[in-house]
């Protein structure tokens, strides 16, 4: 199984692509731009959003569902997001077909059912929320409004890589309005907080939390909290962002609240999300040449039993009965897991199939290895394998999956640090970025002049400015201009 | 609060917006015939599609997700499936909105950026799942394919209300793939059962379960299978389908495997689906003039405690300090519970308003109850309160649950029951539709005449006929032909 795929060494990109097809995540549709999310893909999908879920309960946020679609009118609202999101955006101009009179059988869109406004499939919600909460905030007593959607969005994207940047994704957007500004920000704080908890402990993805500069703001924030990973082969991926809106969008909507002191004033706006992209990071961040590795608290299936069976008829009944045991055992504890007894594979085809899957232990349960009351336990991450006693197996197992999840992040941890250079130099800073990519920290001017002339050189854009960030004086890499610190460069996804 | 609401027999059509707006489960929004499902409403929805995504993978299915967007290409393929969803298509025309030359800061959609093929939003996914089935079946070992979809459609309806028509409605669609005929019917059955008893178990919804007229099937489907509740009003709802879509879509969209002695054969396929929609059928079978009254397994919040505070403190931390400890024993039995000691609002109006609400349960807790070593429990379904002691309180809250769950839906069956009518004379069944609506059971001659006829002259349609129907012989309510059964008339949402 495993040659079929393409190594990293190899190409990159398509190692990337091969996995997220040969490993069964998704597949490509025929709208363009778009994906299909298969069930391998979409029950780690669903992992990853029960997780998510319920640190956003946690915290206070309720989910509620707004329409999918946008009024041009309501869209351009607020003037900036408009202008940030107008290049792609899908456009509803009809609501009905009808039969071609010219071609029987085809149908062709009908000129008299055309829409008196059109309707912008949402690339992101807050114009159609905003118009909402303007009727149910009145008084700071509908204060903090604390609110979830998980939902589809639709953004026109020219060119599109599968789960990375596709035309329509699934995700989360938080939408959130509070009494102060104060608050706000705390709000912000929290959610990249969680996001950033949720990439390092479930996903073993390390992240660096920091501010975007104004140029990679979102399109009306205030302020764009980000987190972002290092992948694979040196380049950054973003991987939430919790936006701190101000009262650009109270205004926009002309929400108001009654304060405690009864004056009118407007309300402080945040919203946060993450989308199926986390998936792409996922697998560029654990994976290697033989396939997906998937970190065991969000593995669709963390332990797959497979069975080694000979012609003895007995054996194998034994082998079964000792199989449906150990299910019962490692579900009790939660563990989720699967028997692949399917007679028409062997079990080395079997084996390179769950690796290429990436499901982090594999048991291998033999005739002999029952006479010695053991089984034969391999780690996807290392590849190491190892006779077992049967003898406390499911809690060796519940441990091995922890020290997996570990053991992930450590390795990723390190290649981050590894791949981390303080560079004070153009000439260093250019070559860095070819001969070996990474994270750069380096001075800046703090323009957005100099921000987009490295770009335009190198493309290499200012991932963020990392919170709690050292200062220090030192001279711009570009233009040599006085620096107050560091930011974090790096050619990005 | 109360005096709020319209009653049912003032106006039930105003009582059923009333309560799904003051009940805060839906609000209006800006986009015709869409809706916003509030946090309330949208908790209901997840507690009703968890319990049901459960028994979907009991059954042995997998969640994906497939694009949002169909081409109209692919949309024409299965011809009557397009010819039926045709007239209520939105569709996407261009990618790119740009700013109004004419007009600053308004935008006009791009005319340079039209799309080359029209995208169908999808009505439902037939189509587009279909067309990606081609590429995963190739040999009788990919059957069967049991696939379900969580998701978002569009149907745009001309005149909507509330979760019970709208244009855009969230819902799961199934689709399943098979080698032989008989699975697929199987299968088509087996999910109209497990709609059956989602309905009943949960729901606390009475249902029949039958199959529709050709008149009245899916557009595509060879059978419709259906599940129907009747509505307080008399009128019936159908409440869920599921379609056995014989060799149609595998036919359109050249879907062939290779089977065990190796020929080419045509797949099987089924569909079946349910709604946001049930949640309307949830508030009009179940809810009085006081508010709704939400079935406990599904109910966002079972049990809801209310303090009875006086001005003595020390009174008052007594009371925190048990309701503290209520709470904490309740949620160790898995139940669903709210402290409410928001001093803004007095007893009374919480009284009213979780009332409005329909939590199953109310517990409020005095000083004088606490000396006593009691608090009064209060059920929504009769409105019956007692004191009850608090030794072996949370045993009896969660039998009262369980009971208040018996009697919604025993009250339904009964309801049902009495509005269930046989009729055998053209006369009394117009009579009946208009003086005591509810289901008429009446013979019908089998022409889709008159069926139409019918309709055309009282607004009733035929239900479903309901399965294992007895035969007998009879002569039809509207021409007098010879009938081999009786079946389901009712007026209906």
């Amino acid at each position: 199984m495993s040659n079929i795929l393409t190594s990293r060494k190899q190409d990159y990109s398509q190692w990337y692509n091969d996995l997220v097809l040969k490993g069964g995540l998704a597949d490509y549709s025929a709208v363009r731009g778009c994906m299909v999310i298969k069930p391998y893909g979409y029950g780690l999908w669903e992992n990853m959003r029960d997780v998510l879920d319920r640190m956003f309960k946690e915290t206070g946020h309720q989910n509620a569902y707004f329409p999918l679609f946008v009024p041009k009118s309501l869209f351009e609202a607020e003037e900036k997001n408009a202008e940030g999101f107008a290049k792609e955006c899908a456009v509803v101009t009809h609501y009905r077909l009808k039969t071609d009179p010219e071609n029987k059988g085809k149908l062709i869109v009908d000129p008299a059912a055309k829409l008196d406004e059109e309707l912008v499939v949402r690339p992101t919600s807050e114009a159609i929320i905003w118009n909402t909460y303007k009727n149910w905030i009145q008084s700071y007593r509908d204060l903090p409004l604390l609110i979830n959607q998980w939902a589809n969005v639709v953004r026109w994207e020219m060119r599109t890589r599968l789960f990375l940047r596709t035309a329509e994704f699934l995700w989360q957007e938080g939408h959130t309005a509070h009494a102060t500004k104060e608050e706000a920000i705390a709000e912000t704080e929290q959610m990249l907080d969680v996001y950033a908890r949720f990439a390092e402990e479930y996903m073993a993805l390390p992240v660096i939390r920091g501010v975007k500069t104004p140029n990679e703001r979102f399109a009306g924030a205030e302020d764009t909290y980000c987190i972002e990973a290092l992948m694979q082969d040196g380049k950054a991926l973003q991987a939430g962002t919790s936006h701190f809106l101000g009262q650009n969008f109270a205004k926009a909507f002309d929400v108001k609240f009654a304060s405690k002191d009864n004056t009118m004033e407007y309300v402080w706006a945040t919203s946060w999300g993450v989308s199926t992209r986390l998936i792409g990071a996922l697998v560029m961040a654990h994976s290697d040449d033989e396939g997906l590795v998937m970190p065991p608290r969000i593995a669709p299936l963390q332990v797959v039993i497979v069975p080694i069976f000979n012609k003895d008829a007995e054996a194998r009944q034994k082998i079964d009965d000792k199989a449906a045991q150990l299910i019962k055992e490692l579900r009790a504890k939660g563990i989720r897991v699967k028997y692949d007894n399917d007679d028409s594979t062997r079990p080395g085809w079997k084996f390179a199939e769950y690796e290429l899957k990436g499901v982090p232990v594999r048991i291998a349960l033999g005739a002999r290895d029952l006479e010695n009351n053991q089984v034969e336990v391999a780690r996807r991450d290392t590849k190491e394998k190892a006779p077992v006693s049967l003898d406390g197996i499911t809690d060796h197992v519940a441990q091995l999956l922890e020290e997996i999840q570990s053991n992930l992040y450590n390795r990723a941890l390190a290649f981050r640090e590894e791949n981390t250079r303080s560079i004070d130099t153009w000439d260093a800073f250019v070559k860095a970025l070819d001969e070996t990519p990474g994270f750069i920290s380096a001075h800046w001017d703090g323009t957005p002049e100099t921000e987009e002339k490295i770009k335009e050189l190198t493309k290499a854009t200012i991932r963020c400015i990392p919170l709690n960030n050292k200062h220090e004086a030192g001279k711009c890499i570009l233009t040599g201009n006085p620096s107050t610190q560091r930011v974090l460069f790096a050619r990005a996804y």
